[in-house]
């Protein structure tokens, strides 16, 4: 960031929004997570199936019940744009913690979220998340990249 | 689409752009089709690294010669969401076509675009393609996936 980078008026509220929303994540409140995602919200993430439609909550708490303790986050190269009452915003983010079998995460991912303002309110309405995979012909998810 | 569907009148100007995108993609014409891309284009694309910053047209022209023949495309569950001189548009795309090395491609992959319109122009400033990768522990990309 310079100092003459511009502010859009709207930037200081997505950012909190986000900010509570991945709070709620990192304690692992699947109610309190999804009060920030818009109730037709498209998601395309690191699991199968290729989309989700809507909200599910009761699913994003069982996947949430996999973590044992909390789970940490961090994000990178993080970009914003925004005009009217649309936005996007793409960044690395990198989830950490241990799974209740055990299982130490320390994963990179990319993510891409589309936000929507709603009668006053920044929602996510769109939400991507993903690895890229091996060009090797192996069908290899790349777990372990950096960035 | 039912008849209260309320067109934003950028969005003719939006598919319009997209499908002559689409159109250079399938005849592997990487100038044409980075000529849609914003010049400071973040990609996060099906093969690694994580993070793609700005175009490089002889890297694309160089995947596009691994195709022998035209690379087909299609698209289903797409939606678009504009304001003002921002959008973001999602949707599942089939990539089909043969590698020179006889390899039959059919891919379903989800794919996110972040577009902005700058002098008049809409471009794609940021583009996010993948599939979801299994959660059985064996890290596989899942190539397989239909609609």
């Amino acid at each position: 960031m310079t100092d003459n980078y511009v502010h859009h008026p709207e930037e200081e509220a997505i950012v909190a929004m986000l900010m509570m929303r991945a709070t709620a994540i990192g304690e692992k409140n699947a109610k309190d997570a999804l009060s920030f995602d818009a109730d037709d919200s498209v998601e395309f993430s690191l699991a199968p199936p290729l989309v989700n439609h809507g909200k599910d909550e009761a699913g994003l708490q069982d996947w949430f019940n996999t973590w044992d303790g909390p789970i940490g986050g961090g994000v990178e190269d993080a970009k914003l744009t925004i005009d009217g009452d649309v936005g996007f915003w793409s960044g690395l983010v990198h989830m950490t913690g241990t799974k209740t079998d055990g299982t130490e995460v320390d994963l990179w991912f990319r993510q891409t979220l589309g936000l929507v303002k709603k009668d006053g309110r920044w929602l996510v309405a769109h939400q991507h998340a993903s690895v890229p995979f091996a060009m090797d012909g192996s069908g290899r998810a790349l777990l372990d990249l950096k960035p």
